[in-house]
């Protein structure tokens, strides 16, 4: 979210499904890089430590250029893809959960399966939320705190 | 840090704490509430999970005035004063570390001892500090993500 790579579209579909998450009382962050060095569009850490990832799908093109989706399941509790309604609907794979984000709220069309990490991997993918959340905030309050004092 | 509450001279003395943690692999976020209610006024967790807690003091009388500062230990692996160059460093206790802050950078005078969570405390204030950090920043992106849609 707003670093300047995403289209108004995914944009949209991002704040709607990340407002549905917290109300859900799950933190999200965008843009998290995970230890395969991919990167998820959103993650979301529930109130009891579960690890969300959603990928934003803005278009047809969009999700058919992904294959490598499988490989954000090993990152994380439950897999989502989110998506707005100029989209269709049945292209996204039963695997995975289905969010439908209007830009301004969202629901959830289809729960997603859970497939439980490993205590290790939750401890690392937490660990990895939670510096990117922290270093983005306390970079946007004290933009000298990143590099060289 | 950024509230309102805080001195300029706290703020201060935060700054220049944070920008030294961050140079040490650790990510910071300010007044972080911890499982008893109380709040720390930098939460900092390292590259391997641990989590050092820093106590600002901007003052002697801000130092006398708080008697609890031993209960922070039961939420982190070290605890630290951190302060500036005019109050003086010799009523810090030894049991704590002590960094010092000159408002841009700080140095830690004194290591603090090591007093390592239990496992199941360590996860529940990585969560904490996971939650706290996300969800001010995703409250900085979008103001309407923390109340109703």
């Amino acid at each position: 979210l707003a670093d300047g790579r995403q289209s108004e579209a995914a944009i949209r579909v991002w704040r709607g499904a990340a407002r549905l998450l917290r109300q859900h009382g799950f933190a999200c962050v965008g843009e998290l890089t995970l230890a395969s060095g991919r990167r998820a569009d959103l993650a979301a850490l529930g109130p009891k430590g579960d690890v969300w990832i959603v990928e934003v799908k803005s278009s047809l093109a969009d999700f058919r250029a992904d294959s490598k989706w499988p490989d954000y399941r090993l990152h994380c509790d439950r897999l989502y893809f989110a998506t707005h309604a100029e989209v269709p609907l049945d292209v996204f794979p039963q695997e995975a959960g289905l969010i439908l984000s209007d830009g301004f709220s969202a629901e959830i069309l289809r729960a997603a399966p859970e497939h439980r990490m490993a205590a290790a991997t939750r401890k690392a993918v937490t660990l990895r939320f939670a510096q990117a959340a922290a270093n983005r905030l306390h970079d946007a309050l004290d933009p000298q705190a990143r590099g060289e004092v």
